[in-house]
């Protein structure tokens, strides 16, 4: 049965404020939240005052507490507090996903020594159920490749683009002026959100533990008016699309990069704020799960799903890691992308495996071809800093050096010759 | 720990020689099968003969067998052989939907009073996680509707309608030669099997138990050109869409009526074979999933995962239904819809509460107006003799009587005026 719990709460901005409000109207469960920590002293907040401390430790030590949701901003912060609280017994719900990717190991291990409970559903993709749902639907299928939009910011960036015709800039300045992105959207437009959470949908996944200073992230900040008239030549859009792939049995690759994506591809339809999630299993099929990523709500909904499983005594069993305790993450993998350049100096930094298509037309210079993504790690700086922009193609990521590629290239060159 | 089960499996078709193959390759968990009862005793099959067995009990009373994996077609001998297995202690998996939704009540309590499990995740969207994802992530969220496209077979035919302008009749036939529809197709194109599913998923998202025999389900059978290009013409689709809706706190309607939709719906990118499901949350906004929704390897993912699910000891909570003991099922709702008829004659079968449009030329008559759900329930045979059409337009389903219902038609009325 469920179990009453008693629960200290870290930060009480929109999401804080919406969970206290349905775990005192829940009609499931019994969860009492016993103190609220917060940061700003002068601050006028709805509750009585004797709810609230400025002290974490009045939380973290309180043997009455057994669970902590941390809801703060700072990632660093964020850390200490459930580090304590884990190695004090306490089961811990978080939502940050900063915070989890960067000590994800760690927390795994922490969690283990002391048997209690780690969650952070809300971590990944709003309200989408994506990690219970790798956990436990999951569980013994054999997944391919999790792929997705794992953030609403670029997202709205990127549909304005698009729908109004919009450059880059005034759709970022919109969305800013929208609440949509922060005044420094860096976080949100060069990917590394993104890149959190497919680190730790990669572990639920595939077993796979990566270091996020491992993982490419490249973003949509040097879009230009070009990639979107291209985009629209050819009844694509565009989309940032973390990708987490199977390359082979023991190995794992995980990427972020904006794609042109087709109508054929489920998330093409996934437009605004929204987020989309497909999980591509071998017996399955593709699961393809869609909703909204950020804002307090969908955001609250996944704490409170944590929540009430905590009260049936619910943990993460890792069961992929358990299975593939080997399974490594690798960058020796080879991709397409879209390249658009602004002159040949540039491209001369870029060796392609193969190319299949170059366009040079004024000053509007792209090349399609199939690429290391060691070499788009190399360049990474010399993208951003060159506003290039690089957009991969297509679904083929494979590891480099496997057998098949080697055939299928024998092919090819007899195809063509 | 997973436990290692020992599995009794009925019917060796597709989707158990699928699940054979994968149980004896998973590296997750140990699960043996048995023993498998088949009908046809000159069959040839790709195993050795002693596994199988043409006596069901042979199954049912070994001891040693501890879960029974039902996958046969017919839904009255699923039924005695899901009884006697629940009734002697044993754990039940099956994908039998129209098994299931005759008979939920019994089996509810069946499955209780015994204390074993009784998983059908597979019977429910094929491998879309619904049940599960209900039972455990929207565990404590108020869920307003849940809707959606719930049958591959329909959606493939109503796909060909609008993708390649085919009319109803050549659309079915194509989905006939390409094994998509039955050679009797009765259960799909006339919503039955959508409804199966639907009564089974209300349980689960709201607690209330529903008769198939009280359910409304018109389907596609009387679907004619005239009704394609009305939705060609507003770049609409046609959709089969079951939609289970909280019309008040202790009353939910359910029913299953062909839908005009937009493309701001999320199934209006579900197309052919898909399936997908629109959760609506109070909390959590509007989740989507979609997926294949048959097959052998879909439903056979779903399977597996139940099985899987079963190693650890996992039962469905019901945890809705026991939230909400009195929530009751009603057919007391209004809907706005579209009619098709073919005279006025016709026409007065039919009252409605308001009128929004009509539309009279030639041949082709219609209109658009808000009816009793009663209406539509009492003139069922009446549309399928005389070929009407009859689908549901936008969202609004609301209880007769409600308050806010009232407020509503007198603002209404005031603007009008």
């Amino acid at each position: 049965m469920a179990k009453n719990l008693k629960i200290g709460l870290f930060g009480f901005g929109c999401v804080g404020q919406g969970l206290y409000h349905v775990l005192n109207n829940s009609k499931g469960f019994k969860a009492d939240i016993v103190k609220i920590a917060v940061k700003n002293k002068t601050k006028d907040r709805p509750l009585d005052k004797g709810v609230f401390t400025f002290d974490k430790f009045e939380i973290l030590d309180n043997p009455e507490i057994d669970v902590i949701v941390e809801l703060i901003d700072d990632a660093d912060e964020a850390y200490n507090i459930v580090k304590y609280a884990l190695s004090k017994g306490k089961h811990v719900v978080t939502a940050n996903k900063k915070m989890v990717a960067q000590h994800l190991q760690e927390l795994y291990n922490l969690q283990h020594e002391k048997n209690v409970s780690f969650l952070y559903e809300a971590s990944s993709c709003g309200s989408i159920p994506i990690i219970r749902t790798l956990e436990e639907y999951f569980d013994n299928e054999q997944i391919q490749k999790v792929s997705g939009i794992f953030n609403g910011t670029t997202n709205y960036i990127l549909t304005k683009t698009i729908s109004e015709k919009l450059s880059y800039e005034a759709a970022l300045k919109q969305a800013q002026e929208k609440g949509f992105a922060e005044s420094d959207p860096t976080n949100d437009v060069e990917g590394f959100d993104a890149k959190f959470k497919a680190i730790i949908i990669a572990l639920h996944a595939f077993g796979v533990f990566a270091k996020p200073e491992d993982v490419l992230n490249i973003g949509i900040t040097t879009l230009s008016d070009y990639d979107i008239n291209y985009a629209a030549e050819k009844s694509y859009k565009i989309k940032l699309i973390p990708t987490v792939t199977k390359v082979a049995d023991d190995k794992v690759s995980i990427f972020v990069l904006p794609k042109y994506v087709n109508s054929n591809n489920h998330l093409f339809s996934v437009d605004n704020e929204f987020n989309g999630v497909i999980v591509d299993g071998e017996f399955s099929g593709e699961q393809f799960l869609k909703g909204r990523g950020a804002g307090g709500h969908p955001t609250g909904a996944a704490v409170l799903s944590d929540i009430s499983a905590l009260s049936y005594g619910y943990k993460y069993e890792y069961k992929k890691q358990k299975q593939n305790p080997n399974i490594k993450f690798t960058n020796d993998v080879t991709l397409k992308v879209y390249l658009r350049y602004n002159n040949e100096e540039e491209l001369r930094n870029f060796v392609f495996d193969s190319i299949n298509e170059q366009y040079t037309g004024g000053e509007y210079h792209y090349v399609i071809g199939v690429i290391k993504l060691a070499a788009l790690i190399k360049n990474k700086e010399f993208i951003l800093k060159n506003k290039l922009f690089v957009a991969s193609v297509g679904d083929d990521i494979k590891l480099i050096g496997k057998s098949e590629n080697i055939n299928e290239s024998a092919k090819k060159q007899v195809a063509f010759a």
